[in-house]
């Protein structure tokens, strides 16, 4: 998608071939930088720092932390370092354990001296497969806004509400939930976006009206509270949202505050969807509320927020009573029961064991 | 309630009586300062800036208001400005134009030169109303958390959660949700508290968290986002939510969110209930959604946030992209079938016509 005008993905290769640039989240949309990551520590520290976040960017660069690995220390035990280091990184997200496998498994079986260079075109594969991944979800999921379209008589604008950022800045390119926004805006479906802000780290307010603003595509920021009181009086008719996790049986993982808003579209009467790549879901699961792991974070994410101030620096207040404790957990799970459906690259289907069979049978490439 | 180890209430007359003094609200819990209202206009404006918040408190300044107008111009104009101006400054809250009208009432029939008099009498009876009515509302919900702790076998600590703020300073003292939590912590009963934050104006942070603190009461801070995940992993036993406007048939309007964390409960299992003065019953409305009007708030309050530089300046940030448009609606409604029951100063009933209207049948107090 455009940055500044300029067809960019999230995660490039840097021109001397030694390291990957990645653009740095935590400090858009304040400023638009770029960071090199030339280690495995490097990258590492990316994904935990949330540099980098979304699910599917993750596991994309967890599979370029690979590649750094094996460039320093291509033995055995190395792999397995890599391995172990990344994939201890962030809890909750399965494309993270799904990519670091697919490394695994790849290198495993090659001498040491050619697994750097396997690692290379595996982790490009894997963006590149990102992208092709997304361009399909956005070409099944601009059907559901062309159907909300209908549904108004093809009067107004699409009114899509989405929570957190499932866009092109959480993937190489394209986006997962607001791939079939992009879809369907370039294609000329009028459409108009409710953005939560995505309390605490703000990733809404941050990174989703940013990338849609980049794009052109009309977007209103509203307080994560405000989701239930728009649904109530008509004013979504969609409401589309990505996933960190998805058990067999249609089970959501998502950011924080996700569930609330399912439970509010089902109240409603509202279509809502969760869109990601097959690649998320974990087949080995069937109760997500039992046993998806929560990552519980830092509670200075709560309560201190960053901003830029009038004085154009920028700076973290706090917000809350000095000492005041806090908890932070950082995703929910939404009950399949709650949705109307799931998008995948490979089609539309029900929130459901049989929905997700349905697509395709599980075949080696899903999970490790 | 305590504030620095002193018992205060939020609105106290001037020694001079020349002018009644106010808590600033917008500024805590950062700074402790009283602002002193002698003017109609300086306490519309305290109302209208949020110096003073919370439906109890709100009407109580209001009859302040009408006496400091009534020291200046007696008239039956004056009366009327006064009315119609301390009555537009928040469109939402029942209490005001319930106190308004019960000071036009009690003044008009009086010669202009009795009614100042007749107006600071009026606004001290209703000072003392509510704390005597938010005591009785803590009466009746403090059985709430015993039966609570009943259901957790005795052990542990009530885990409460409760959303914006309904607590001390948003009455004259002891609060309307907060009030129980109160009540039964000064009893004994192990409670804690999870605050949700409350964007966008951070009540939570800013206000609830500060007074259960100032009271020794344990809490603990989230996002908004984060009740629905605590509520399905059942680490909440009771949600206790303020109302600034209710209907005969028991909807329920409240900050922002509260129609979320309402439908969480319900999902959960976990009883939700509503607590406030009768005085918030607007007897003449029964479909809340459809029939309470909700206000639309600067837009300002969702693209900035004020808090705590680390210099230790209160400074205001913005933490949306530059020129993002935003929507900031201030209340939601819950309709009735998600509660539990409501909570008033005459007891615990369902939340329907027939659950309040078996408290009492309504007085000509009830409502003008």
């Amino acid at each position: 998608m455009k940055l500044g005008g300029v067809a960019r993905r999230t995660i490039e290769p840097a021109q001397d071939g030694a390291a990957v640039l990645v653009l740095d989240q935590t400090r858009l949309p304040f400023s638009t930088a770029w960071r090199r990551l030339a280690t495995l520590s490097e990258a590492a520290d990316a994904i935990r720092r949330m540099v980098v976040r979304g699910a599917p960017l993750i596991g994309v660069t967890a599979a370029y932390g690979v590649w750094l690995a094996m460039r320093a220390d291509a033995t055995d035990a190395g792999l397995a370092r890599a391995v172990d280091l990344l994939g201890a990184t962030r809890p909750t997200a399965v494309n993270l354990r799904w990519a670091l496998e697919r490394a695994r498994r790849a290198l495993a079986p090659l001498p040491p001296a050619a697994r750097a260079a396997a690692a290379r075109t595996l982790a490009d594969r894997l963006a590149d497969e990102d992208v092709a991944t997304n361009r399909a979800i956005g070409r099944h999921g601009a059907a559901l806004l062309r159907d909300a379209l209908a549904r108004r008589g093809g009067r107004g604008r699409v009114q899509v509400l989405t929570h957190c950022n499932a866009g092109w800045l959480a993937t190489v390119d394209v986006g997962t939930a607001l791939a079939p926004v992009y879809e369907a805006f370039d294609a000329g479906v009028p459409v108009h976006v409710f953005v939560d802000e995505t309390r605490p780290r703000n990733q809404g307010a941050r990174l989703t009206a940013f990338e849609l603003a980049e794009h052109g595509v009309p977007c209103t920021l509203v307080a994560d509270n405000a989701g239930g009181h728009l649904l109530q009086h008509r004013e979504v008719d969609l409401v589309l949202v990505g996933a960190d996790r998805v058990t067999a049986t249609g089970d959501v993982a998502n950011k924080i505050g996700t569930y609330l808003k399912a439970l509010a579209a089902k109240d409603a009467g509202v279509p809502c969807y969760a869109l990601f790549p097959t690649s998320t879901v974990d087949w080995t699961l069937s109760d997500g509320v039992a046993e998806i792991p929560i990552e519980e974070r830092d509670p200075r994410e709560v309560t201190t927020v960053e901003g830029v101030a009038p004085d154009g620096t920028v700076v973290a207040v706090s917000v809350a009573p000095w000492g005041v404790l806090a908890r932070n957990p950082a995703f929910d799970v939404t009950p399949a029961r709650l949705l109307t459906g799931l998008v995948t690259e490979r089609g539309v289907c029900a929130a459901s064991r049989e929905g997700l069979a349905s697509l395709r049978p599980p075949t080696s490439g899903d999970r490790p």
